[in-house]
C-alpha cells in the first residue's frame, strides 16, 4: 500500500453562491484535476452563502471543504486565492471589485454586471489587479464548448474568407407557459434583463469570439408577453423582457441576425448560429453541442455539402482530455475546459480570456440593444 | 382499337414568357389534367416571345401549340381565354391589366409588381374584372407546398395557440461568388429589388399565409456586397440589394424575424420558417419540401418532441393525386396544385387565392422594408 | 401565329396495365420530350387492359391516344414500336417475349420475373432480339436517382477505396395493420413473393449497380406476420414474405447485411443504403432522395465528417434537365430518367442498361435468399 | 468557517486496472455523491496495478487515496468493500471470483468473461455470495444513457405493441487503416473476440434490455479485413473478428439483424438501434445520445411521424440529478448512473442488474454467434 502526494502547487478556491451556477462549478473544479493536470491544483476550500444551514449542506453535497455566510469572510483568509462568483447579476459587481482589491483572483459569471456602469468599475479593478499579477475572467462558457473553439480556429485561418452574414438564436421554452412560477430572473433589479442578458448575452459573446469582430450597431426589438406570474400564493410583476431581437452590423461588414427567446416552445436550450462567408459557412446548435457544421466553398460541386463535423477527435480542441473518438461530452465540460484555461493562466502569468473587458464590450452591446428598443431607433455600441 | 374524348370543357392557355418560371409552369399545365382531373381542361394554345426564332423552339420544347412574337396578340385570340404572365416584373403591371380589362383570366407570377403603385392598378383592374367573373391569381407557388398547407390548416385549427415568434429565412448562395454574371436580376428596373423582392416576397407571402397575420411594422437593413459583376466583356452595376434582413411585428402580436440573402455560402435553396406558438411550434425547409416539423406542446413531457412529419399521406394536402405514402414528390409541384386551384376557382366562379390584393398588401410590406432600410427608422407596413 | 413541327423521329409507345406504376410511366412518357429533348420522339399511341371501359378511362386521364382490351394487339400494331410492360410480375415473361420476338422494343418493370427460369427465357428473347437491333430494359428505376447516380460514379471513381460493408434496408409500414385489405400482391402466385420481390430487389438491384458488385452468398430469414387478411368480406391467405432479411458476400469481398420489410411502423419509404469502405463511405435514404451523404477519408481529421451532398446541381447526373440548384426533385423524376436513357440508347444502337441479364441476376439473388431461408443454410446466388 | 461532515455510511473501493475504462469509472466514483446523493457514500480507497510507478501516478491524477501493485491485496483489506473490475476480459474470472468469495462487492466491465465456462464460474460465485448479502454486476453502462433507460419504459409500458424487428448496429472505424497499430484488443487470448466481444456485446446486451426478449437463434458472419498490423517494429498476427453481422430470431417473435465493425469509415462511435412494433417504432445513435426517436403509431395521420425527443427533462431517467432541461451529457455519465443505481442496490440489500447471470446470457449469444460463423449453419444460444 502506497500513499499518494501531488506535485502542482494548490490554489484555494472561495465559491460565492450554489444554485445551478455553483452546481455546474464545484463539477468543474472537481473535474480539472483528473483529465487536464493542470499547473495549478484548486482545492475546494470555502463556499459562501447566507443562509448557514443551506450552505452547509450544499458544500457537504458540492464537495467543499468549510463554508462562510458571508462573502467578506472568504477575502480575509490566507487559503484561498481565487473567488469564483456564481451569484446573481446585481451581486457581481461589488464582490469581484473587493475581491480584485484585496488580490484575489476571480471568476464571474456572465453577464458581467446588470450595466455598463458597473461592468466599466470591474474592468477598471481588474485592470489594478492585472498590475500586481491578480487575474480575472468573465465565465463566458460557450467559448469553451470544443465546436465553438474549432469554429473560432477555422474563422482565424482564414476558412470561411470574409464574413457576410452572421445569424444567431437562442431558444428556450420555460416560461411560455403563463403559470410558470416567478423567480428573480424576472426581476430587473436582480437579474438587469430578462432573454437579453441571461441568454442573448451568450450568443453575442459567443458570436464576437468566433468571428473575431465586435457587433457596432443595432435594431431591436424586446417583448414581454406574460407581465404577472404567480408567485407566493399571488403574483408578481415581470420587469424584464421574455424575447430580444435585432438587426445589426458588425466591425468586419457583416449583417447580423439575432434573437433570444424563452417562449420558443419545444425548443429546450437551441443555441444556434450559422455563418456565412465568401469561402465558406459553419453552422452550430447547442442542443447537439459535439457537432459543428462546416461548408467548404472550396470544394468541387459535384461532392460540396455541408459537414457533420463530430468534434470529438484527439485534435479538437479539449478532447484530448476526454474520450476516444465519438464518445460525445456535454453541457458541464465547457465549464471544466474553462477553469483550466483559467489555471494555466493564472500559473503562466498570463491573462485569461474572456477578460472584464470583453465582459464590458458585451455588456455595451446589451445596453445598445436596450436603448434601441426603447427609443425605436438604431444605436452604436 | 378504340379512340378517346374528354369531357372537361377546354380552356385555351395564352403564356408570356418562357424562361426558369415558363418552363416551370409549361411542366404544371401539362401535368395537371392526368394527375388532378380538373374541372376545366387546359390547353396549351400559344406561347408568346419577342424574338421569333427563340419562341419557337422554346414552344416546341414546352409543348405549346402556337407562338406570337406580340403578347398583345394573345388578348386578340379568341381561343385564349387565361393570360400566364412569366415575365420579369417590369411587365407584369401592363399586361396583367391589359389581359384583365380584355376578358381574360390572369395567373400572375410574383411579386405582383416592381411598386405599390403598379400594383394598386392591377387590384383595381382585378377588381374590374371580377365583376365580368373574370378571374386572378398572383403566383406565391410556396403557399402550395404541401408542408406549407399542412402548416397553414394546423395554425387555422390552433394547434399552435398564440403565435409569439414567426422567425423565417431564405438562404441561396448564387450571388456569394463576385465572379458570377450580371443579369437582369440585378437591375432595379427590371426586377425592382433584389434578394428583396425575389426572396423575401416568398417568405413574407408564406409567413402571412400560415399565421393569418400581416407584418405590421418593421425595423430593415439591405445589403450590397458586390456592386459591379461581369457583363459581355466588361462589368455593369449592381443596382439592387444582395440580402435583405428585417425585424418586425405582426398583427397577432408575434414578433417576426427575417433575413433573404443570396450570399449564404452552401445554402442552395433553404427557405426556413419556424413558428413558436403558446400551443406549438412549426418548422420548415424548403430543401426538404416534403418534411414538416411539428411540436405539439400538450405532448406529457416524457414523450414531447419535433416530430417530423413526413407530409406524403393521402389526408396530406395534395397529395392524395400524387404516390403512395413516402414517395416524395419535388419543387415543381407547387405550380401543378396551384393551377389545379386556379382552374377549380374559374370553373367555380370563385376568386383563387392569393389574390391581387394579397399580392399588394406583400408589396407594400417590401416598400415598408425598402424604406424603413433607407432612413433607418420603423416603418409601417 | 406560328404552328410548330418536331424535328426528332417518332417512336409509338404501348403501355400494358395502367396502375401505380402506370401512372408513373405515362409521367415519364408525357415529360421526358420537354425536359431531356430526346432523340427519339416518344408518342403516347395504346394502352392496353382487359377492361374496355376502364381502360379507355384510364388512357383518357393519363394521355393515351388509343385503348387495346388484349395486349397482344399492341404487338401487331405498325405505329408501336415500343411495349411498356407495367403488369404484375406474373406476366412480364409472356409479354416480353412475344414482344421482342416480334420486334418492339421493351421496357419491363421490375422485378424481371417470379422466377428465375422465366427470367432466363426472358434474357434468351432478349439475346435473339438485340441481333436484330431490338432492345430491352428492366426497370429498377432508383439507378435514376441522381444521388445513386452520383453514389456510382464516387465508387467507380475510387473514392470510397475498397469496399468493405454493404449495408441496405427498405423499410415501409403498410401492412403493419393487420386490418390492411388483401391484394394481389400478397399472393405468391401473382407477385412470387412478398416484401423479397417488391422492395429487397430494389435494395439488392440498387447497391449491386452502386457497388459494381454482385451479391454471392447469402444467409436468409423470411416472416410472415400476418397469415390472414380481410379480402371481399370475408379473408384470404398471405402467400408470401412480410419481411426478408439476409447477411452475405459481395464479389468484392464486403460483407452485406440487408433488410426489406413492410412492418417499419412509421417507415413509409424508408430505402436506405451505407456502403464503407477504406477511402470513404456513403450513405443515402429514398424518403431524402435529394441528398447523398458522404465521408471522404482523406480530410483531415480537424474538419472531416459526413457531407449532406444536395443533388441538385447542374453538374449532378440529370439535374441540368430540371431547376437552378437547391430546387428539389421527386420521387417521378427517376421514370423520366430512366426513359431520357432508354430513348437515347435505342437511338444510339445500344444496349440500355440495366439490361434483362442484369434482371436475371438479380432474380438469382432472390432465389437463393429464398431458398435460404427455407433451408436454413448459406446459398450462393 | 464552518467543517463539514458526511451523513451517509462508507464504502471502500479498490479498482484494478486503470486504462479506458479505469479512467471512466474513476470520474463516476468521484461524480455519483455530489449529483445523486447516494445512501452509501464512496471512497477511492486503492488503485490496483502491476507497475508500482504507473499505478502511482494514475491513483495521483485520478484521485484514489492509495496503490497496491497485486490486486489480491485488494481483497485483503478492511477497508475495501467493493472490487471494480477494468481490466481486459481474460482477468475477469479469476479476480471476480476471488473478490466475490473474500466477501467484496464486485462491478465487472463487459463482456463478463472470455468464455461461456467462466462466465459460468463466474455466476456461481455471484449466487455464493448472494447469500451472504454480497452483491455483483456487470457494467453494461449503456442500459444507463438516459434515452436508452426511457426507451426501455416505454416499451415495457406497451407503447410499441408487438415487437416485429430489432435492427442495431455498432459501427465505430478506428481500425479502418491498415497501419493502426496493433494492441491486446486484437488478441484472441486476452481480448477473446474482437468487434464481437467488444461492440457487438453492447448491442445485444442494449436491445435485449430494451425489449425484454433474448436473441433465441442466429446465423451470423465473422470477417477479419487485415491480418497482420504493426507493432514494436514489426507486425502482429490479429486473431479476432474486425466485424461481426447477423441475422436471428428473439423469443418474442420479432426478427434481428445485428452488425458491429471497427471498419466503418466516418462513423466514430454509432451504436445504432431501431425497433419496430406494431403499434410504434424508436430510434437510436449513441453518437446524438441524449436524443431517443419515437413514432407512435396511435398519433393521426395528419400530423404522426417520428418525434425527436430530447431526453434532458427532470421526469427524463436520470436527468433530474442534472442540468435544467436541454443541457446534454455525455458519455462518461452512464458510469455515474451505473454506479449510483449499485450503490442503492448494495444499501437496499437488493440485486443490482445487469447481473452476471445477464451477463452469462450474453456470453451465450457471443458463443452462438461465434459458431455459427465457424460452422456456417444457424446456432441457438
Amino acid at each position: 500500500m502506497a500513499a499518494l502526494g501531488e506535485n502542482a502547487p494548490g490554489l484555494g478556491i472561495g465559491m460565492v453562491g450554489y444554485a445551478f451556477m455553483g452546481r455546474a462549478h464545484s463539477h468543474a473544479w472537481r473535474s480539472v484535476g483528473p483529465f487536464f493536470d493542470p499547473p495549478l491544483r484548486p482545492e475546494m476550500t470555502a463556499l459562501a452563502g447566507r443562509n448557514a444551514a443551506k450552505v452547509q449542506g450544499a458544500a457537504r453535497e458540492l464537495g467543499w471543504a468549510s463554508t462562510e455566510t458571508d462573502w467578506k469572510a472568504l477575502l480575509r483568509r490566507d487559503d484561498i486565492g481565487l473567488i469564483d462568483i456564481c451569484t446573481p447579476g446585481d451581486g457581481h459587481a461589488e464582490i469581484a471589485i473587493a475581491a480584485l482589491d484585496a488580490g484575489k483572483h476571480v471568476l464571474c459569471e456572465k453577464p458581467l454586471a446588470n450595466s455598463v456602469a458597473e461592468a466599466e468599475a470591474m474592468v477598471a479593478a481588474a485592470d489594478r489587479a492585472r498590475e500586481r499579477g491578480v487575474r480575472s475572467m468573465v465565465a463566458f462558457n460557450y467559448r469553451r464548448v470544443p465546436a465553438i473553439a474549432l469554429a473560432r480556429r477555422l474563422v482565424a485561418e482564414g476558412r470561411l474568407g470574409t464574413i457576410r452574414h452572421v445569424r444567431a438564436q437562442y431558444l428556450q421554452d420555460w416560461l411560455a407557459d403563463p403559470g410558470a412560477p416567478w423567480t428573480w430572473r424576472m426581476d430587473k433589479e436582480r437579474a438587469g434583463s430578462g432573454a437579453l442578458g441571461d441568454i442573448a448575452a451568450h450568443i453575442i459573446d459567443t458570436t464576437q469570439f468566433v468571428t473575431g469582430q465586435q457587433i457596432t450597431d443595432v435594431s431591436a426589438l424586446l417583448r414581454t408577453f406574460v407581465h404577472e406570474r404567480p408567485h407566493d400564493g399571488g403574483t408578481r410583476p415581470v420587469t424584464v423582457d421574455d424575447a430580444a431581437l435585432f438587426i445589426g452590423r458588425t466591425s468586419g461588414g457583416a449583417t447580423a441576425s439575432f434573437e433570444a427567446t424563452r417562449f420558443a416552445t419545444g425548443r429546450k436550450n437551441s443555441l444556434r448560429i450559422e455563418l456565412n462567408g465568401s469561402q465558406g459557412s459553419l453552422a452550430f446548435d447547442l442542443e447537439s453541442l459535439n457537432e459543428l457544421w462546416f461548408h467548404d466553398a472550396a470544394e468541387d460541386s459535384l461532392t460540396g455539402g455541408f459537414r457533420r463535423i463530430l468534434v470529438t477527435e484527439a485534435e479538437h480542441p479539449y478532447m484530448a482530455a476526454w474520450w476516444p473518438p465519438g464518445h460525445i461530452i456535454g453541457y458541464e465540460h465547457t465549464f471544466t475546459h474553462e477553469i483550466a484555461d483559467l489555471l494555466t493562466a493564472i500559473a503562466g502569468g498570463t491573462d485569461p480570456s474572456p477578460s472584464f473587458a470583453d465582459g464590458l464590450q458585451v455588456q455595451r452591446v446589451l445596453a445598445a440593444v436596450a436603448e434601441s428598443a426603447e427609443t425605436g431607433t438604431w444605436r452604436t455600441t
